[in-house]
């Protein structure tokens, strides 16, 4: 079978499973939950071990270790997963909700309510968290998932799907609510995303080359995710204090994530005063500067930053950072090189936070606080299957209610059109 | 210049002409909307000859009447065109609009407001008036819009959009906010649908085939709309009364449109009682039967259906008929064959509607009620750019809020991550 009819064939059986599980309540989703969570602990030594192989095949390969860190599975790790399911069935459940209602003139009774979108198709990288993840998310917001993980994470993959299917078999939810694709050959991919009719959605998550590859090649609908070049700009009516405990907070509190800052911007009335103290402290935490010709001149250790720096996302211990004589600088800097996930102004000013927050064109613009608390666990919303830097459906952080779509449920007693 | 460094030019002014229509308050946007009308209204008889032209070279190749109907200004259309510029006026803004909010434990204040896409291209057949339509809606929501028309219209829309620029001079709103993208080759339209990082969204309005077209090519964000093959389906214990009223209501009220049901599914229990009312009503409503054996039995008139009648749309004084043998019969068809658009059950079980409901799997569900209802204005929407069959973003009639992205906006008094 080629990797299109095989991709279908799947697909078809999780619209079936689709529809059951629209169809069924809270309780029957959270006891099917709360059954993959027993499960993956009763089986916690088979995955390590079938992880194991994963891992120590991406090290003879060469892998380096932030990438074997992300692969790796242990009994503590799984745990952790587990509990992540755990956490979701103490949230609400989001199909059913009215959106909106009314009444109208005629008597007809509107309701939009959100529903499932259907089929989710998870597109990602060698991270095997996400395979639970993401399985849990689609299930309580009544979603069928098809997985198509790394073949990398091949093994540890599988392991995960079949402890997950098994734990449904004593439940409402039908196992083919779960089902992961194939990964030995990219093939499989562009099935997916080119699955029409089949697929009502598909997300990806990983570095920004995937999520490229994943829009140019679908023409199933995708919500884009991640691609974080954060901005902190440092505005003339700035704390100074405060700018210098958010700028190095967004940098190091964790610098290989998406809502990292990668960029510092600073108004010139402020630099004196600020480069100085920002650049100690920069140079105490070990982070390198890329920075314009003001900050070279404020530190022979600032390497001069080029095109490439101001596009960079570095996801490490690198800064890039400029001298801006303005706001409408800063706005036309972050336009033109962000990445429209989140950015940060650091002022006292009203109307230049007002300006700020309409100009930049982002997901998340943080006024005197971190980039770091862009977070669907940070905004309260439980869990979160990503962050989304496109414009349609969702923005920013996606929890629950962003996995649905809605329907218009209009209930009349006979009425028609004059 | 090749079509694409054309509408990239086009697109770039667009994006300059969106970041001040951000900031724009409603009184801003309403006065342009304003002077939009006025000028329609003074310049309405060179609006008229201008599509006079257009009208000729249409006959001249021999184009049917409905497709001229739909073609035509006059005096009285372009003076209800300007009206509906004005009542867009009376509609709420949405931008700003604070969707949720909340205060986080650490003080954080969460806002997630709405904000405009930024530019949006419409892409469209020859009916002139989507051109003011889109034009009203796209700036009231705070978008640029690239109006990609039909060639088949272009002097039309070259006078409506070259009024509608004029009008724009003395008011905030900048010219570049509303743009002609050219017509005369379809290399434009490829151009306008990969304009990946210029164009936010496009909307295709128009046929199956130009939707079908626009989301093959498009790698731009696009909201699908209109394509309807509804249903009415008429339930074992429908009020055959109502049951009738609706049939034929949603069949004939306005056949051409979207929004009028294409097949009739009737549950066996009542179909010896109401296919000779139906097929009756239809006969005398000069509407063409084409059904299934039942039907063929019930009447010498009706033409056996086919595969291609279950999925046509035919937009015309014909339909589809059959005799199912359950309500999940029913939804099985519906699912097999609709387009997501809109269903109608006719019913007095409270269960049999809910099952309806959740199975169907279309942007509007209608239980006792006439297809047709489908409609933004009928919603109480008060405008319309189309009707969403797409789960992502907007799903059935779309309004003003369905033109908005959002933003969360976030702020602190220097929190940072520990």
């Amino acid at each position: 079978m080629s990797a299109r009819e095989d991709v279908a064939a799947l697909a078809l059986r999780s619209r079936t499973a689709a529809m059951v599980l629209a169809g069924l309540t809270r309780t029957d989703k959270d006891a099917a939950l709360n059954a993959m969570a027993d499960a993956l602990l009763r089986n916690s030594a088979a995955i390590v071990a079938a992880n194991q192989l994963d891992v120590d095949a991406a090290r003879a390969t060469g892998a380096i270790d932030q990438y074997l860190d992300r692969l790796t599975l242990t009994a503590e790790r799984v745990k952790g997963i587990a509990e992540g399911l755990r956490q979701l069935v103490d949230l609400a459940d989001p199909i059913g909700e009215v959106v909106r209602g009314s009444t109208l003139a005629n008597g007809l009774e509107l309701r939009q309510i959100r529903v499932p979108f259907g089929v989710v198709g998870m597109v990602y990288e060698a991270r095997p968290n996400v395979t639970v993840d993401a399985a849990g998310i689609c299930l309580k917001s009544g979603n069928a998932v098809l997985l198509r993980g790394s073949s990398s994470a091949a093994k540890s993959n599988a392991m995960l799907v079949e402890t997950m299917r098994s734990a449904l078999r004593d439940t409402k939810v039908p196992q083919d609510a779960i089902q992961l694709v194939p990964s030995e050959d990219r093939e499989s991919v562009t099935a997916l995303l080119t699955a029409r009719g089949l697929v009502d959605l598909v997300i990806p998550r990983g570095g920004s080359g995937l999520i490229r590859m994943v829009v140019e090649e679908a023409t199933v609908p995708v919500i884009e995710t991640g691609v974080g070049n954060c901005h902190v700009y440092v505005d003339a009516d700035a704390d100074l204090d405060k700018a210098l405990a958010i700028v190095v907070n967004s940098k190091i509190q964790r610098p290989s994530v998406c809502n990292a800052a990668e960029t510092l911007l600073v108004h010139k009335a402020v630099a004196a005063e600020f480069l100085p103290k920002v650049l100690a402290a920069f140079k105490s935490e070990n982070v390198l500067v890329h920075g314009d010709e003001d900050f070279i001149a404020a530190s022979s250790e600032v390497r001069p930053a080029t095109d490439d720096d101001w596009a960079r996302e570095y996801e490490s211990l690198e800064i890039a950072a400029k001298v801006v004589s303005s706001l409408d600088e800063a706005v036309a800097h972050i336009r033109r090189w962000g990445s429209g996930h989140t950015e940060a102004i650091v002022t006292d000013s009203i109307s230049a936070a007002h300006k700020f927050v309409i100009s930049c064109d982002s997901a998340t613009v943080m006024v005197n606080a971190s980039t770091r608390f862009t977070d669907g666990e940070q905004f309260g919303f439980g869990a979160e299957i990503g962050i989304s830097t496109q414009k349609l459906h969702a923005r920013g952080p996606m929890g629950l209610p962003e996995m649905t779509s809605t329907t218009w449920v209009v209930t009349g007693d006979g009425q028609i059109r004059g």
